[in-house]
C-alpha cells in the first residue's frame, strides 16, 4: 500500500487542554463542589492532560460571589485550596484560567505568574472587543503567562472582521490563535476555510492555531480532529462533553482518536461514571434538537437553553416553530 | 471572496435514504406499532426523503414471526396494510427493502417488483459472503429491481478483501455501492481512503458511492458530510438517528445540512417529538460511553449493548476494564 495511515500514529507536539470547569460551569454558575474540581484535577494529571482550565478570571462585580461559585473568579487561594502548590514539571499539567474581555477585571486579577499556580491565560472576546483584547494579551504576557487568544462566535461574523481581529492579534505575544465555534454551527469545509485563513494570516510568527468546538449538531468532535489534520496541535475538549448547550468535543472520544501513548482513557471513563454522570441529576447538556436546530441556523444557542428550562422542554415542534417565525 | 461556499448550494442529484424502520428495528425485534411506520412513511412524503427502507426480507425460519414484527420480513400484504398501492410518482418517495446474505430466502421472498410497492432492494453482506450477494443483485435485478450493494463492516477486513470484494460486484448490475460503517469505527481519513477506493473502482460503470455511517465515536454525521463532499449522493439516516447500538446519521442533522429546497425538516422534528422519542421508553440508543469504546477498537458493538441490559449497565469503568481484558 502506497497509502499513509496517520491515525494510528502521533504528533508529539498536539497538546489537550480540559476546560470542563470552565465551560461546563457556565451551566450551573461555576458552582462545583471541592470534590468535583479535585476529581477532575487529578483525572487531567492521570490521563496525561496537558493543560486544565479552571475558570474564568472575571469580575466579582458583575458576577458577584454570593451568586457564582468559586470558579468564575478563581481567586489564587481558592484554586490552591485544590492544587496546593501545584507543580506542572512533576504532574505534566498546566493550569489555565480565561478572562473575558468586557467582563473582567483582567488588571488587578491577572497578578504575576510568578506568584499563581496558573501558567496560561486565554483571552475570550468578541471580534469588537478586539482592541482590549490585544491589551489583556500583553498584559497576561507582561505577567508572565503563556497566553491564548481566543476570538468567539466566528461564524457570525464576516471574512474582513475576522482578517482584522487576526492583523491585531498577530503582533501580540499570544502563542495561539483559538477558532471558537460558538454557536456549533460550522461544517468540515468551513473549518478548512478559517483554519487556513489563521494560518496564513499567522505564518512566519510561530503561532499556534487551536481549536475549541460546540456539539450543537454533533459536530464538536469531528471538526476538532479537522483541524488536527489540518494541523492544529493545541485542541480543548471537556469530560462527556459536558458544556454549555450542546456541550463541546467529548475527551473520552478525543483521547481515543490521539495515539500518543502518554494519554491515558481509563481515567478519563472512571471520573464520567463518579463525577460527571451524576450532574446531571442538576444541569443537562448534550446535542438535542433545540440545539441543532440553533446550530444549523447559525444562532446562539440561548433560546433553546431558555426553552429547556420551561414546562414545553420537550415540545420540539413549538421551539421550531418559534425560532423559523423570528428568523 | 475567491472561495466558494459549497455548504449554501446543493447537487440535486443527491437522494436521502430514511432507514429508521428497517435499522431501528434491530433494536426492537422490528415491532414496530403501525401507527409508528405509517408516521415514518408520511414523514418521509412530507419532508421530501427520497427513499424509504421499511425493513428485512428475511427468512421467517431464521427469524419466527413469533418473535419478530412483520418488518423483519415485509411481505407484500404487511407493507401495503401501511402504505396501500403506493405510488412512488406522486409521493416522491421510493421504498426499499433489505436482504441480508445468509439471512433471508430471497429466491422465493423477492418477487417480481411489478407486483410490490417496493422500487429497491439492497443486498446486506460481510465479505465473505460476496458470493451470493452477487448472485442476489442478479436475482432482484432481474425482478425489476433498483440494487444496492452494502458490504457491511468494512471497518473489520483488509484492503484486499475489499478490493476483492468491489471487483465482484463491479460487472453486476447494482447501482450503487455503499460504504457501510457497521461499527462506528472509521475517521474521517479513513472515508476518504475508502470513497476513493470505491469510487476508483467502479470507475466507468456509472455506479454511485454509498455511505451508511454508524454514531458509535459521534461520527455518523460527520462521516456522512465527508462522504457527500467527496461526491456520494446516496446517503443514509434514520429519524433520531435511531438504530442498532449507537444508532446512525441522524436525519434532522442531515436535513438541515442539505439546501435542496425540496426537504423540509419541519415533519421530521415532529415525527420525533411524538413518535421516535416515545419509543425511549422500551428501547435504548446513542453515543453511550460503551459504544465509544467499542468504536474506537473497531469492535462489533455487540458487548456494549448486551452490558446496557445488565443491572450494571451504568458502570462504565467495569465495562472498559472487560474490554480491554478481552482484547
Amino acid at each position: 500500500m502506497a497509502e499513509k495511515a496517520p491515525w494510528i500514529t502521533y504528533r508529539p507536539t498536539l497538546k489537550v487542554l480540559d476546560c470542563t470547569i470552565r465551560d461546563g460551569g457556565l451551566i450551573n454558575d461555576h458552582k462545583f463542589t471541592d470534590e468535583t474540581v479535585r476529581a477532575v484535577y487529578e483525572t487531567c494529571i492521570a490521563a496525561g492532560i496537558d493543560f486544565m482550565e479552571i475558570g474564568y478570571k472575571n469580575s466579582a462585580d458583575l458576577f458577584p460571589k454570593k451568586d457564582f461559585g468559586d470558579w468564575r473568579h478563581c481567586d489564587e487561594e481558592d484554586m490552591r485550596r485544590i492544587v496546593g502548590d501545584h507543580d506542572p514539571e512533576k504532574t505534566g499539567l498546566r493550569l489555565s484560567a480565561m478572562a473575558d474581555a468586557g467582563k473582567s477585571n483582567w488588571k488587578e486579577k491577572v497578578e504575576p505568574a510568578a506568584d499563581s499556580v496558573l501558567d496560561m491565560i486565554r483571552i475570550a472576546f468578541y471580534a469588537n472587543q478586539v482592541s482590549e483584547a490585544a491589551e489583556m494579551v500583553h498584559h497576561a504576557h507582561e505577567q508572565g503567562y503563556e497566553v491564548m487568544a481566543n476570538l468567539m462566535a466566528v461564524s457570525n461574523i464576516t471574512e474582513a472582521e475576522i482578517d482584522t481581529v487576526l492583523e491585531a492579534i498577530k503582533p501580540t505575544p499570544a502563542t495561539t490563535m483559538v477558532i471558537v465555534d460558538s454557536f456549533g454551527h460550522l461544517y468540515r469545509e468551513q473549518i478548512d476555510l478559517l483554519y487556513r485563513k489563521y494560518a496564513e494570516a499567522m505564518e512566519g510568527t510561530g503561532k499556534e492555531i487551536g481549536i475549541h468546538a460546540h456539539n450543537n449538531c454533533q459536530l464538536a468532535f469531528a471538526n476538532t480532529i479537522e483541524a488536527i489534520i489540518l494541523g492544529s496541535d493545541r485542541v480543548d475538549a471537556t469530560m462527556g462533553g459536558m458544556g454549555r448547550g450542546a456541550g463541546n468535543c467529548p475527551m473520552e472520544l478525543l483521547l481515543g482518536f490521539l495515539r500518543n501513548p502518554k494519554f491515558d482513557l481509563r481515567p478519563v471513563v472512571d471520573l464520567i461514571q463518579n463525577h460527571i454522570e451524576p450532574l446531571k441529576k442538576d444541569v443537562e447538556w448534550g446535542a438535542l434538537v433545540p440545539y441543532n436546530i440553533t446550530g444549523q441556523l447559525n444562532l446562539h444557542p440561548r433560546a433553546a437553553m431558555e426553552f429547556r428550562t420551561t414546562k414545553e422542554k420537550d415540545d420540539l415542534i413549538k421551539f421550531y416553530d418559534s425560532i423559523m417565525a423570528d428568523i
